[in-house]
């Protein structure tokens, strides 16, 4: 298998299949673009099983994911996705940069949910960006923009109350969406607690990376946590 | 008459007449969230001439503004409107912090414009805000928000076709809107040199605020030759 890219958290090979792409979980965690590292043996497994599990559930639901199958304690495999370079950030609950920047009040519900999105741009430390932008960019145009939220919008109400079964909050996640073979819009990346947060719903604990970002304890214990209840 | 609000570059006070507020142009010129200022005899006066013009100019097409009349040499008279605490940019040019966010070419075509929202609060440096902020804030409705970029396109078309016809690109504005008293959207605050950037169409020459924050010759040359071509 020929390494198509390596990130902080997880890399990605070709396989005999042109189609089909091979996702590897690191056990590196990192937080604020990199400044916060950390090695954590078996961040990488809890990652993948959290990810494949919430994948299939999508998948079972209708909503199209890059997921095929899950490969080995750390490793699923994906449909290959031409994929936007946008972050699409949800939010269910005011947390991180929404409570920093505008001053909101912390864990305030956001009935319907606030959509931002975002340039995947490290060098520019991925800036804000609206449809404007994504148009002159030559990324998405305004229709595929709608789409992107729409579909955001929608898988975020699933994993919503699909975490609401077994007593979590989705407080906000990110996704990363792509162009399948067929032109269809398809959910990508991963779905773990690196790229949502995620409180226990009466006590409020955080079980997400905001454990690692702020030290509140083991980050493993809280996607340990994520994983008992959900597996 | 008192003093209802002293901004940088404005004074506000109540007259007589509960729904007529009279404006005072200072002759501060402030940059960089006030942290370069300069004192600038002549300033005040230039930008509410050309504001008068413009406003008046927009008045007589339709558009509704805050524009009453021109009191003085450095002061007008407006309509009070119910502020809506946003800053609504229309780009037609790439410049500033576009290009610097994002790393688009210098002076490039944006056509259709971009539109972008700030917040209007300096404690946490104007940010950024989407639809979805400016509703959990409580500021304006999806719709609302839809009415504003349009007003604001289509005021930004007519001033860029005002300012084309007199050799000059109108490279971005930011419009700031209120509700009148019939609850009616309408165009307030300044229409000078101070919130929009203006280039000599020839000679790409910078005829805006610009010239004081990158010390590109005297300010008011620039804002003289603005006068000049529209008075």
């Amino acid at each position: 298998m020929s390494l198509l890219y390596r990130g902080k958290a997880k890399e990605l090979y070709e396989t005999s299949d042109p189609q089909v792409l091979r996702v590897r979980f690191l056990d590196g965690a990192t937080a604020f673009d990199g400044r916060k590292r950390a090695e954590m043996p078996g961040k990488g497994s809890l990652s993948n099983l959290i990810s494949c599990r919430l994948f299939a559930w999508l998948n079972a639901r209708g909503v199209r994911t890059h997921f095929l199958r899950q490969v080995s304690d750390r490793e699923m495999e994906v449909w290959r996705l031409r994929m936007l370079p946008v972050e699409v950030v949800v939010r269910n609950r005011v947390a991180g940069s929404l409570q920093r920047r505008l001053g909101l009040e912390h864990g305030r519900r956001l009935e319907p949910p606030v959509v931002e999105l975002y340039l995947k741009d490290d060098a520019r430390g991925d800036p804000w960006v609206n449809a404007h932008h994504l148009r002159v960019l030559g990324i998405a145009g305004p229709q595929e923009v709608a789409q992107l939220e729409q579909e955001a919008l929608r898988v975020n109400a699933l994993l919503g109350s699909f975490l609401a079964e077994r007593g979590m909050v989705l407080v906000d996640v990110k996704f990363e969406f792509g162009w399948d073979g067929a032109g269809r819009l398809t959910l990508g990346d991963e779905l773990s607690p690196d790229v949502c947060r995620i409180w226990d719903e009466r006590s409020g604990r955080v079980l997400d990376k905001d454990r690692f970002r702020h030290d509140l304890g083991d980050l493993l214990e809280g996607y340990r946590e994520v994983w008992r209840r959900i597996a």
